[in-house]
Protein backbone atom coordinates (compact mmCIF):
# COMPACT_ATOMS: atom_id res chain seq x y z
CA UNK A 1 0.00 0.00 0.00
CA UNK A 2 1.09 3.61 -0.94
CA UNK A 3 2.02 6.11 1.61
CA UNK A 4 -1.32 8.09 2.21
CA UNK A 5 -0.10 11.70 1.69
CA UNK A 6 1.25 11.98 -1.69
CA UNK A 7 3.82 14.00 -2.79
CA UNK A 8 4.22 16.12 -6.12
CA UNK A 9 6.43 18.36 -7.53
CA UNK A 10 5.43 21.32 -10.27
CA UNK A 11 7.66 24.38 -11.73
CA UNK A 12 6.60 28.09 -11.75
CA UNK A 13 7.21 28.66 -14.93
CA UNK A 14 8.07 32.44 -16.03
CA UNK A 15 6.24 32.44 -18.98
CA UNK A 16 2.95 31.69 -17.11
CA UNK A 17 3.11 33.58 -13.90
CA UNK A 18 1.20 36.74 -13.60
CA UNK A 19 2.29 40.15 -13.90
CA UNK A 20 4.11 39.73 -10.26
CA UNK A 21 6.26 37.03 -11.46
CA UNK A 22 4.31 35.27 -9.26
CA UNK A 23 1.85 32.03 -9.72
CA UNK A 24 -1.66 32.92 -10.12
CA UNK A 25 -4.78 31.24 -8.38
CA UNK A 26 -6.41 29.38 -11.10
CA UNK A 27 -2.48 27.74 -12.28
CA UNK A 28 -2.42 26.93 -8.28
CA UNK A 29 -6.21 25.33 -8.54
CA UNK A 30 -4.69 23.44 -11.83
CA UNK A 31 -1.72 22.02 -10.24
CA UNK A 32 -3.65 20.85 -7.33
CA UNK A 33 -6.49 18.95 -9.69
CA UNK A 34 -3.00 17.43 -11.37
CA UNK A 35 -1.97 16.41 -7.53
CA UNK A 36 -5.46 14.75 -6.78
CA UNK A 37 -5.81 12.95 -9.89
CA UNK A 38 -2.01 11.43 -9.54
CA UNK A 39 -2.52 11.14 -5.88
CA UNK A 40 -5.92 8.73 -6.19
CA UNK A 41 -4.94 7.40 -10.01
CA UNK A 42 -2.06 5.80 -8.17
CA UNK A 43 -4.36 4.50 -5.20
CA UNK A 44 -6.80 2.58 -7.44
CA UNK A 45 -9.56 5.16 -7.16
CA UNK A 46 -8.55 7.86 -10.31
CA UNK A 47 -10.43 8.58 -13.31
CA UNK A 48 -10.15 5.46 -15.02
CA UNK A 49 -11.34 3.75 -12.04
CA UNK A 50 -13.96 5.54 -11.66
CA UNK A 51 -15.15 5.84 -15.63
CA UNK A 52 -14.64 2.21 -15.65
CA UNK A 53 -17.72 1.98 -12.95
CA UNK A 54 -19.41 4.62 -15.16
CA UNK A 55 -18.32 7.18 -12.35
CA UNK A 56 -16.94 10.41 -12.02
CA UNK A 57 -15.64 12.82 -9.47
CA UNK A 58 -17.00 16.25 -8.94
CA UNK A 59 -15.65 18.95 -7.20
CA UNK A 60 -18.67 20.88 -4.80
CA UNK A 61 -16.69 22.99 -2.49
CA UNK A 62 -12.97 24.38 -2.85
CA UNK A 63 -10.82 26.70 -0.28
CA UNK A 64 -7.32 28.06 -0.71
CA UNK A 65 -5.21 29.99 1.81
CA UNK A 66 -2.13 31.28 0.80
CA UNK A 67 0.48 32.99 3.23
CA UNK A 68 2.88 33.54 0.06
CA UNK A 69 2.28 33.33 -3.60
CA UNK A 70 5.11 30.69 -5.14
CA UNK A 71 7.51 33.13 -7.29
CA UNK A 72 8.37 32.19 -11.04
CA UNK A 73 11.28 29.83 -11.38
CA UNK A 74 11.13 27.61 -8.17
CA UNK A 75 9.85 24.48 -7.45
CA UNK A 76 6.39 24.28 -5.67
CA UNK A 77 5.59 21.06 -3.38
CA UNK A 78 2.11 19.69 -2.93
CA UNK A 79 1.04 17.26 -0.86
CA UNK A 80 -2.41 16.30 -0.66
CA UNK A 81 -4.52 13.10 1.17
CA UNK A 82 -7.98 11.94 1.55
CA UNK A 83 -9.55 13.23 5.31
CA UNK A 84 -12.80 11.54 5.27
CA UNK A 85 -15.17 9.98 3.66
CA UNK A 86 -18.70 9.44 3.81
CA UNK A 87 -21.82 8.29 1.57
CA UNK A 88 -22.00 11.49 -0.24
CA UNK A 89 -18.75 13.18 -0.16
CA UNK A 90 -15.09 13.04 0.56
CA UNK A 91 -12.65 15.61 1.86
CA UNK A 92 -9.23 16.00 0.66
CA UNK A 93 -6.50 18.76 1.76
CA UNK A 94 -4.11 20.01 0.47
CA UNK A 95 -0.32 21.89 1.87
CA UNK A 96 2.00 24.46 -0.17
CA UNK A 97 5.70 24.32 0.51
CA UNK A 98 8.82 25.28 -1.65
CA UNK A 99 11.54 23.64 -2.12
CA UNK A 100 12.85 24.27 1.09
CA UNK A 101 9.81 22.91 3.00
CA UNK A 102 8.63 26.24 4.07
CA UNK A 103 4.76 26.21 3.71
CA UNK A 104 3.49 28.28 1.94
CA UNK A 105 -0.17 27.65 2.17
CA UNK A 106 -2.83 25.12 2.63
CA UNK A 107 -6.09 24.00 0.87
CA UNK A 108 -9.21 22.10 1.13
CA UNK A 109 -11.89 19.82 -1.20
CA UNK A 110 -15.03 18.54 -1.28
CA UNK A 111 -15.36 16.12 -3.49
CA UNK A 112 -18.87 13.44 -4.73
CA UNK A 113 -19.08 11.26 -6.95
CA UNK A 114 -21.67 10.91 -9.56
CA UNK A 115 -23.05 8.41 -12.42
CA UNK A 116 -21.89 9.57 -15.95
CA UNK A 117 -25.71 8.75 -17.29
CA UNK A 118 -27.68 9.93 -14.88
CA UNK A 119 -25.59 12.52 -12.97
CA UNK A 120 -27.03 11.51 -9.58
CA UNK A 121 -24.63 10.88 -6.35
CA UNK A 122 -23.25 7.39 -6.09
CA UNK A 123 -22.25 5.80 -2.54
CA UNK A 124 -18.34 6.51 -2.43
CA UNK A 125 -18.37 4.26 0.28
CA UNK A 126 -18.41 1.66 -2.76
CA UNK A 127 -15.34 2.34 -3.80
CA UNK A 128 -12.63 0.12 -3.42
CA UNK A 129 -9.74 1.36 -1.35
CA UNK A 130 -10.55 5.16 -0.43
CA UNK A 131 -11.17 4.87 2.75
CA UNK A 132 -8.02 2.77 3.48
CA UNK A 133 -6.02 6.19 3.08
CA UNK A 134 -7.88 8.14 5.23
CA UNK A 135 -5.23 10.58 7.06
CA UNK A 136 -6.22 12.37 10.03
CA UNK A 137 -2.79 12.74 11.15
CA UNK A 138 -1.36 15.71 9.06
CA UNK A 139 -2.50 19.14 9.71
CA UNK A 140 -4.42 21.68 7.25
CA UNK A 141 -4.77 24.43 9.99
CA UNK A 142 -7.61 26.72 7.71
CA UNK A 143 -10.83 27.77 8.17
CA UNK A 144 -13.39 24.61 6.87
CA UNK A 145 -15.24 24.74 3.86
CA UNK A 146 -18.46 26.42 4.54
CA UNK A 147 -21.84 27.24 2.90
CA UNK A 148 -21.79 30.81 1.05
CA UNK A 149 -24.69 33.16 1.33
CA UNK A 150 -26.78 33.82 -1.79
CA UNK A 151 -26.26 37.47 -2.50
CA UNK A 152 -30.34 37.79 -3.61
CA UNK A 153 -30.89 41.63 -4.36
CA UNK A 154 -27.99 43.18 -2.95
CA UNK A 155 -25.02 42.34 -5.80
CA UNK A 156 -23.82 44.81 -8.31
CA UNK A 157 -22.98 42.99 -11.87
CA UNK A 158 -19.28 43.22 -12.03
CA UNK A 159 -18.64 40.94 -15.17
CA UNK A 160 -20.37 38.86 -17.77
CA UNK A 161 -18.88 35.91 -20.20
CA UNK A 162 -20.41 33.57 -22.49
CA UNK A 163 -18.89 29.92 -21.78
CA UNK A 164 -16.81 29.11 -24.75
CA UNK A 165 -14.73 25.59 -26.21
CA UNK A 166 -12.14 26.33 -23.83
CA UNK A 167 -13.79 26.73 -20.59
CA UNK A 168 -15.57 23.18 -20.87
CA UNK A 169 -13.93 20.34 -19.34
CA UNK A 170 -14.98 16.71 -20.29
CA UNK A 171 -18.32 17.07 -18.55
CA UNK A 172 -19.08 19.85 -21.16
CA UNK A 173 -19.55 22.04 -18.41
CA UNK A 174 -17.32 24.66 -17.22
CA UNK A 175 -13.98 24.03 -16.05
CA UNK A 176 -13.39 24.00 -12.13
CA UNK A 177 -10.39 26.52 -12.57
CA UNK A 178 -12.09 27.95 -15.36
CA UNK A 179 -14.99 29.64 -12.56
CA UNK A 180 -11.55 30.25 -10.64
CA UNK A 181 -10.04 32.13 -13.48
CA UNK A 182 -13.77 34.01 -14.11
CA UNK A 183 -13.58 35.17 -10.71
CA UNK A 184 -10.31 36.62 -10.42
CA UNK A 185 -10.61 38.54 -13.03
CA UNK A 186 -13.22 40.54 -11.72
CA UNK A 187 -10.76 42.31 -9.85
CA UNK A 188 -8.50 45.68 -10.85
CA UNK A 189 -4.64 44.81 -11.51
CA UNK A 190 -4.46 47.79 -9.49
CA UNK A 191 -5.57 45.50 -5.94
CA UNK A 192 -2.87 42.87 -7.44
CA UNK A 193 0.38 45.36 -6.88
CA UNK A 194 -0.93 46.52 -3.27
CA UNK A 195 -2.16 43.49 -1.74
CA UNK A 196 -2.75 39.78 -2.18
CA UNK A 197 -5.61 37.48 -2.21
CA UNK A 198 -5.28 35.32 1.08
CA UNK A 199 -8.18 33.35 0.44
CA UNK A 200 -10.39 31.98 -1.42
CA UNK A 201 -13.55 29.90 -1.26
CA UNK A 202 -15.75 28.34 -3.74
CA UNK A 203 -19.16 26.58 -3.56
CA UNK A 204 -19.54 24.22 -6.75
CA UNK A 205 -23.11 24.66 -7.19
CA UNK A 206 -25.10 23.69 -11.04
CA UNK A 207 -22.82 23.29 -14.01
CA UNK A 208 -21.90 26.25 -16.24
CA UNK A 209 -23.14 24.62 -20.14
CA UNK A 210 -21.48 25.61 -23.03
CA UNK A 211 -22.92 28.90 -25.03
CA UNK A 212 -24.50 30.12 -21.35
CA UNK A 213 -24.33 33.79 -20.74
CA UNK A 214 -23.17 33.75 -17.38
CA UNK A 215 -23.16 37.10 -15.19
CA UNK A 216 -20.64 37.63 -11.96
CA UNK A 217 -22.25 39.27 -9.59
CA UNK A 218 -20.53 41.33 -6.32
CA UNK A 219 -20.87 42.53 -2.92
CA UNK A 220 -18.41 43.61 -0.45
CA UNK A 221 -18.62 45.90 2.79
CA UNK A 222 -15.56 47.11 3.53
CA UNK A 223 -13.17 46.13 0.18
CA UNK A 224 -11.58 43.24 1.27
CA UNK A 225 -14.15 40.54 1.44
CA UNK A 226 -16.20 39.72 -1.35
CA UNK A 227 -18.86 37.64 -2.28
CA UNK A 228 -18.98 36.63 -5.98
CA UNK A 229 -22.10 34.92 -7.51
CA UNK A 230 -22.24 33.19 -10.91
CA UNK A 231 -25.57 32.90 -12.32
CA UNK A 232 -27.22 31.74 -15.97
CA UNK A 233 -30.02 34.14 -15.42
CA UNK A 234 -31.33 33.14 -12.41
CA UNK A 235 -30.11 30.40 -11.07
CA UNK A 236 -26.97 30.52 -9.01
CA UNK A 237 -24.18 28.43 -10.81
CA UNK A 238 -21.36 28.88 -8.79
CA UNK A 239 -20.70 31.16 -5.52
CA UNK A 240 -16.70 32.13 -4.19
CA UNK A 241 -15.73 34.28 -1.12
CA UNK A 242 -12.52 36.26 -1.64
CA UNK A 243 -10.93 37.71 0.92
CA UNK A 244 -7.69 40.36 0.37
CA UNK A 245 -5.19 41.48 2.56
CA UNK B 1 27.60 19.82 -22.98
CA UNK B 2 24.09 18.65 -22.72
CA UNK B 3 22.71 17.13 -25.79
CA UNK B 4 21.11 19.74 -28.35
CA UNK B 5 17.69 17.94 -28.09
CA UNK B 6 15.77 18.51 -25.00
CA UNK B 7 13.17 15.73 -24.31
CA UNK B 8 9.98 16.51 -21.62
CA UNK B 9 7.36 14.82 -20.13
CA UNK B 10 3.87 16.05 -19.95
CA UNK B 11 0.88 14.36 -18.73
CA UNK B 12 -2.59 14.79 -20.28
CA UNK B 13 -4.39 15.38 -17.43
CA UNK B 14 -8.22 14.22 -17.98
CA UNK B 15 -9.76 17.27 -15.68
CA UNK B 16 -7.90 19.61 -18.11
CA UNK B 17 -8.82 18.14 -21.28
CA UNK B 18 -11.43 19.68 -23.48
CA UNK B 19 -14.91 17.77 -24.40
CA UNK B 20 -14.10 15.20 -26.01
CA UNK B 21 -11.09 14.24 -23.67
CA UNK B 22 -8.22 15.34 -25.91
CA UNK B 23 -5.64 18.11 -24.87
CA UNK B 24 -6.72 21.75 -26.25
CA UNK B 25 -3.97 23.53 -28.46
CA UNK B 26 -3.79 26.71 -25.53
CA UNK B 27 -2.91 23.14 -23.07
CA UNK B 28 -0.38 22.03 -25.58
CA UNK B 29 1.44 25.67 -26.13
CA UNK B 30 1.52 25.88 -22.34
CA UNK B 31 3.80 22.45 -22.65
CA UNK B 32 6.13 23.65 -25.52
CA UNK B 33 6.53 26.73 -23.64
CA UNK B 34 7.29 25.21 -20.30
CA UNK B 35 9.65 22.56 -22.49
CA UNK B 36 10.90 25.59 -24.47
CA UNK B 37 12.14 27.20 -20.83
CA UNK B 38 13.80 23.79 -19.16
CA UNK B 39 15.78 23.52 -22.35
CA UNK B 40 16.72 27.13 -22.27
CA UNK B 41 17.34 27.04 -18.96
CA UNK B 42 19.35 23.94 -18.55
CA UNK B 43 21.67 25.04 -21.16
CA UNK B 44 22.29 28.87 -20.29
CA UNK B 45 20.45 31.05 -21.79
CA UNK B 46 16.95 30.92 -19.98
CA UNK B 47 14.86 33.36 -18.66
CA UNK B 48 17.12 33.84 -15.31
CA UNK B 49 20.27 34.25 -17.43
CA UNK B 50 18.39 36.28 -20.08
CA UNK B 51 17.28 38.60 -17.17
CA UNK B 52 20.30 38.64 -15.32
CA UNK B 53 21.33 40.02 -18.65
CA UNK B 54 18.75 42.65 -19.16
CA UNK B 55 17.06 40.81 -21.64
CA UNK B 56 13.86 38.72 -21.95
CA UNK B 57 12.68 35.93 -24.93
CA UNK B 58 9.91 37.46 -26.83
CA UNK B 59 7.54 35.17 -29.20
CA UNK B 60 7.34 36.54 -32.68
CA UNK B 61 5.83 33.45 -34.39
CA UNK B 62 4.75 29.96 -34.24
CA UNK B 63 3.14 27.10 -36.25
CA UNK B 64 1.95 24.09 -34.32
CA UNK B 65 0.20 21.08 -36.74
CA UNK B 66 -0.91 18.21 -35.54
CA UNK B 67 -2.06 14.61 -36.81
CA UNK B 68 -3.46 13.59 -33.82
CA UNK B 69 -4.27 14.96 -30.19
CA UNK B 70 -2.79 13.35 -27.37
CA UNK B 71 -5.96 12.18 -25.17
CA UNK B 72 -6.15 12.40 -21.57
CA UNK B 73 -4.40 10.06 -19.33
CA UNK B 74 -1.57 9.45 -21.36
CA UNK B 75 1.60 11.13 -21.58
CA UNK B 76 2.90 13.34 -24.05
CA UNK B 77 6.74 13.82 -24.92
CA UNK B 78 7.86 17.04 -26.38
CA UNK B 79 11.52 17.10 -27.83
CA UNK B 80 12.69 20.91 -29.14
CA UNK B 81 16.25 21.93 -30.45
CA UNK B 82 17.77 25.04 -31.69
CA UNK B 83 17.73 25.35 -35.84
CA UNK B 84 19.24 28.41 -36.33
CA UNK B 85 20.40 31.73 -34.71
CA UNK B 86 21.24 35.25 -36.35
CA UNK B 87 21.47 38.47 -34.82
CA UNK B 88 17.62 39.08 -34.44
CA UNK B 89 15.78 35.66 -34.45
CA UNK B 90 16.26 32.34 -33.19
CA UNK B 91 13.99 29.19 -34.65
CA UNK B 92 12.70 26.26 -32.44
CA UNK B 93 11.63 23.22 -33.35
CA UNK B 94 9.17 20.76 -31.52
CA UNK B 95 8.19 17.41 -31.90
CA UNK B 96 5.16 15.64 -30.25
CA UNK B 97 5.58 11.80 -29.43
CA UNK B 98 3.06 9.44 -27.30
CA UNK B 99 4.61 7.23 -25.11
CA UNK B 100 5.53 4.17 -27.43
CA UNK B 101 7.77 6.96 -29.66
CA UNK B 102 4.40 7.65 -32.35
CA UNK B 103 4.83 11.00 -33.49
CA UNK B 104 1.72 13.12 -32.84
CA UNK B 105 2.78 16.11 -34.32
CA UNK B 106 5.42 18.97 -35.15
CA UNK B 107 5.55 22.94 -34.52
CA UNK B 108 8.35 25.45 -35.45
CA UNK B 109 8.66 29.03 -33.06
CA UNK B 110 10.65 31.82 -33.95
CA UNK B 111 11.86 34.04 -30.89
CA UNK B 112 13.60 37.21 -30.49
CA UNK B 113 15.58 38.77 -27.13
CA UNK B 114 14.63 42.57 -26.20
CA UNK B 115 16.05 45.06 -23.45
CA UNK B 116 13.85 45.17 -20.47
CA UNK B 117 14.38 48.61 -20.51
CA UNK B 118 14.44 49.89 -23.82
CA UNK B 119 12.20 46.89 -25.05
CA UNK B 120 14.58 46.89 -28.75
CA UNK B 121 15.89 43.90 -30.04
CA UNK B 122 18.93 42.76 -29.17
CA UNK B 123 21.68 41.07 -30.84
CA UNK B 124 21.31 37.26 -30.04
CA UNK B 125 24.63 36.10 -31.06
CA UNK B 126 25.97 37.74 -28.42
CA UNK B 127 24.43 35.02 -26.23
CA UNK B 128 27.21 32.40 -24.53
CA UNK B 129 26.71 28.91 -25.75
CA UNK B 130 23.15 29.09 -28.19
CA UNK B 131 24.86 28.98 -31.37
CA UNK B 132 26.76 25.31 -29.52
CA UNK B 133 23.48 24.10 -29.72
CA UNK B 134 22.12 24.36 -33.25
CA UNK B 135 20.75 21.12 -34.10
CA UNK B 136 20.18 20.25 -38.05
CA UNK B 137 20.13 16.50 -37.71
CA UNK B 138 16.38 16.51 -36.50
CA UNK B 139 13.94 16.87 -38.83
CA UNK B 140 10.21 18.76 -38.50
CA UNK B 141 8.51 18.51 -41.71
CA UNK B 142 6.12 20.80 -41.94
CA UNK B 143 5.42 24.43 -43.36
CA UNK B 144 7.70 26.92 -42.46
CA UNK B 145 6.28 30.21 -40.27
CA UNK B 146 5.47 32.55 -42.90
CA UNK B 147 3.71 35.91 -42.69
CA UNK B 148 0.04 35.84 -41.99
CA UNK B 149 -1.62 38.82 -45.06
CA UNK B 150 -3.68 41.60 -43.32
CA UNK B 151 -7.15 41.38 -43.31
CA UNK B 152 -7.43 45.07 -44.21
CA UNK B 153 -11.74 45.64 -44.92
CA UNK B 154 -12.70 41.92 -45.50
CA UNK B 155 -12.94 40.50 -42.27
CA UNK B 156 -16.25 40.49 -40.36
CA UNK B 157 -16.11 41.20 -36.38
CA UNK B 158 -16.35 37.12 -34.41
CA UNK B 159 -15.25 38.29 -31.04
CA UNK B 160 -14.25 40.68 -28.18
CA UNK B 161 -12.70 40.75 -25.51
CA UNK B 162 -10.85 43.07 -22.63
CA UNK B 163 -7.32 42.20 -21.40
CA UNK B 164 -7.79 41.03 -18.02
CA UNK B 165 -5.58 40.01 -15.35
CA UNK B 166 -5.38 36.49 -16.26
CA UNK B 167 -4.40 37.21 -19.65
CA UNK B 168 -1.62 39.32 -18.95
CA UNK B 169 2.38 37.78 -18.29
CA UNK B 170 5.04 38.89 -16.47
CA UNK B 171 5.35 42.08 -19.19
CA UNK B 172 2.07 42.74 -17.83
CA UNK B 173 1.15 42.04 -21.95
CA UNK B 174 -1.16 38.90 -23.03
CA UNK B 175 0.33 35.83 -22.54
CA UNK B 176 1.27 34.05 -25.79
CA UNK B 177 -0.68 30.91 -24.78
CA UNK B 178 -3.68 33.34 -24.21
CA UNK B 179 -3.97 34.68 -27.72
CA UNK B 180 -4.58 31.33 -28.77
CA UNK B 181 -7.15 30.51 -26.18
CA UNK B 182 -9.09 33.44 -27.31
CA UNK B 183 -8.81 32.27 -31.22
CA UNK B 184 -9.64 28.83 -30.68
CA UNK B 185 -13.04 30.25 -28.72
CA UNK B 186 -14.51 31.84 -31.93
CA UNK B 187 -15.21 28.53 -33.60
CA UNK B 188 -18.29 26.92 -32.01
CA UNK B 189 -17.94 23.66 -30.36
CA UNK B 190 -19.78 21.91 -33.04
CA UNK B 191 -16.95 22.28 -35.50
CA UNK B 192 -14.73 20.15 -32.78
CA UNK B 193 -17.33 17.67 -32.78
CA UNK B 194 -16.94 16.85 -36.60
CA UNK B 195 -13.04 17.60 -37.23
CA UNK B 196 -10.17 18.93 -35.78
CA UNK B 197 -7.45 21.98 -36.22
CA UNK B 198 -4.84 20.14 -37.98
CA UNK B 199 -2.36 23.34 -38.03
CA UNK B 200 -2.62 26.81 -36.25
CA UNK B 201 0.50 30.01 -37.22
CA UNK B 202 0.45 32.77 -35.12
CA UNK B 203 2.26 35.97 -35.74
CA UNK B 204 2.52 38.19 -32.54
CA UNK B 205 2.60 41.83 -34.02
CA UNK B 206 2.12 43.94 -31.08
CA UNK B 207 2.12 43.49 -27.14
CA UNK B 208 -1.59 43.49 -25.97
CA UNK B 209 -2.11 45.32 -23.07
CA UNK B 210 -3.89 45.08 -19.89
CA UNK B 211 -7.27 46.36 -19.81
CA UNK B 212 -7.81 47.23 -23.84
CA UNK B 213 -10.60 46.39 -25.64
CA UNK B 214 -9.22 43.95 -28.45
CA UNK B 215 -11.83 42.40 -31.16
CA UNK B 216 -11.00 39.30 -33.57
CA UNK B 217 -11.85 39.70 -37.03
CA UNK B 218 -12.19 36.62 -38.99
CA UNK B 219 -11.85 35.52 -42.85
CA UNK B 220 -12.53 32.12 -44.57
CA UNK B 221 -12.78 31.35 -48.20
CA UNK B 222 -13.25 27.66 -47.87
CA UNK B 223 -15.01 27.26 -44.11
CA UNK B 224 -11.57 25.11 -43.31
CA UNK B 225 -8.91 27.61 -43.89
CA UNK B 226 -9.66 30.97 -41.44
CA UNK B 227 -7.31 34.03 -41.01
CA UNK B 228 -8.16 35.60 -37.49
CA UNK B 229 -6.90 39.04 -36.77
CA UNK B 230 -6.23 40.60 -33.49
CA UNK B 231 -6.93 44.30 -33.28
CA UNK B 232 -6.92 47.13 -30.74
CA UNK B 233 -8.79 50.05 -32.27
CA UNK B 234 -7.21 49.96 -36.23
CA UNK B 235 -3.49 48.53 -34.82
CA UNK B 236 -2.82 44.81 -35.71
CA UNK B 237 -1.76 43.27 -32.33
CA UNK B 238 -1.65 39.49 -33.30
CA UNK B 239 -2.70 37.70 -36.76
CA UNK B 240 -3.35 33.80 -36.82
CA UNK B 241 -4.10 31.23 -39.69
CA UNK B 242 -6.11 28.24 -38.62
CA UNK B 243 -6.43 24.60 -41.03
CA UNK B 244 -9.32 22.54 -40.12
CA UNK B 245 -9.90 19.00 -41.71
Amino acid sequence: MLAPIGKYEFTIDAYLTDFRGKATLPMLGGFMLQAATKHAEERGFGYSDMTSQQRVWVLSRMAIELYEYPKNDTVLIIKTWIVSVNRLFTERHFAFEDADGRILGYARSLWASIDLTTRKPTNILELDGLTDYINTNFECPIDGLSKIPLLKEDGSLVSEFTVKYSDVDINKHLNSMKYIEHFVDVFDIEMFKEKEIRRIEINYVAEGRYGSKLDIMSRSDDNDTFILEMRDGETNVCSAKVVWN
